[in-house]
């Protein structure tokens, strides 16, 4: 999308475009839905959750990418009617910075502060101290498919493909190192933008399922994506991993890849490690 | 200070706590004021601000520590009275969550969006990947001292260690490596609690310094820092690394170990690799 102006890209059409849109409904403020199906364990995932936020943000500073955006979350989404309160901050030449804090009803879901620009305008010097996971090719990948409650139903809205030393966990062997590593796309060659990549990144089961650990889940507190580009068509490759198991928290650090080699994104997560 | 409830930990003293200390002005609202010599090339560091706008976010909070907190930097921040006006989202049992603005006027300098809670309460299973950076003695490193316009003003209210091999950039031997290790206090051994980490983390000089590209300053878009517990007293040992200059765009991710051999926080910034 290179060269066209930002407010003439063109509507993305898909269910992850359908399931994230959102309406301008009173100055400030915009009207979505969290759409039936999305959730993890009855509640909503929270990347996706962040990509509703982003494209009322987007919308609200007349922006079409998050460069860096960063999502506190306060209460699990359920299905249904939502309104984003949306505040611009500043107003630059490159860049706008605001806030948007998605409500269902009065009950704050997540709060989120970013800054967005035009990332199509990116260049200078490089430095890549790093490369894309090395995977087996998706069909040697293991699928991860919606059965019941595990692996839940949102996984039936992004097509994900595990690293096979990272799957073993859902069979009970734990590869011992908390890493999960994998293909991520949309179905039906939905393309993924800036702001599906916010999904991306919080797509993968918890890499805590790798450790070998008495954790059997680990709720968000806090995730930060920096996007450093809109991805080239096709698959992306995924790596997270978790360095430090402290104090009841744990990082969640992500890279994504585009189908060209490109780091697309980074994302870092902090979670909570829940006692007993 | 571990066991001590949260409201009645003892008002820390010293030039860094005068330095970062605000008042409540009305609701929702506080005073502070950038104290003269704090500034690198100028401008304000932006550690120093982040403090104290998380020390007014912790008073509107009523909780003592940021366990998360992410500041966007909007204008460069000049010696004199600020306000920072703060707004809580949610107040739960174990966390809240808020924003906080600081203003010079009406001209905004930095958002924050935090979750503060009590890390004297935390605990859990652990692992560690990783381990704090090996340093010389901090009488081996190289001590950063300010000399007019560089090292700036700021270096002159923290104690920073260089490792050897980090600093030669000042004398035109950049190692390479987009790298900087070393060790950090505050003068006259005020204590270093968690919000003054906030300051550490953006304390050391650029990585980009070192990375042998044309690069002269980085000014920071976001920083988000992680913190896992309050610092025993003592040395910290610090270390900064970059592995992505892409876009324009660099990250820079911190670690920040205690005297005791424990990490108390991480760090992630995004920064601007200025064109031209």
């Amino acid at each position: 999308m290179a060269g066209l102006p930002a407010r003439v890209r063109c509507a993305l059409t898909g269910s992850f475009a359908a399931a994230t849109a959102v309406q301008p409904a009173t100055p400030g403020e915009w009207a979505g839905s969290i759409a039936p199906g999305w959730e993890i364990a009855g509640n909503a995932n929270g990347g996706y959750l962040l990509a509703m936020a982003a494209r009322a943000l987007a919308g609200a500073a007349g922006r079409p990418d998050p460069v860096t955006v960063t999502a506190h979350y306060l209460s699990p989404g359920r299905t249904g009617d939502v309104r984003i309160a949306t505040q611009i901050l500043k107003d630059g030449k490159r860049f706008a910075t605001g806030t948007a804090t998605m409500f269902a009803g009065d009950r704050p879901l997540l709060a989120v502060l970013g800054t967005l620009g035009d990332l199509s305008q990116a260049g200078g010097p490089e430095l890549i101290e790093g490369a894309p996971p090395e995977l087996p090719s998706p069909e040697e990948c293991v699928r991860v498919v919606p059965a019941g409650t595990f692996p839940p139903p949102f996984m039936g809205h992004v097509d994900l493909r595990l690293h096979p030393d990272d799957a073993a966990f859902a069979t009970g062997h734990q590869s011992g190192q908390p890493l999960m590593r994998g293909w991520f796309r949309l179905p039906d060659d939905e393309p993924v933008d800036s702001i599906a990549l916010l999904c991306a990144v919080d797509a993968f089961p918890p890499t805590a399922f790798n450790a070998r650990l008495p954790i059997a889940w680990t709720p968000t507190v806090e995730l930060t994506a920096h996007i450093r580009a809109n991805p080239a068509p096709g698959w992306l490759r995924c790596r997270f991993a978790t360095r430090f198991v402290t104090a009841g928290f744990l990082e969640e650090d992500g890279e994504v890849w585009d189908s060209t080699g490109r780091l697309v994104g980074q994302s870092r997560q902090l979670a909570l490690v829940p006692r007993g």
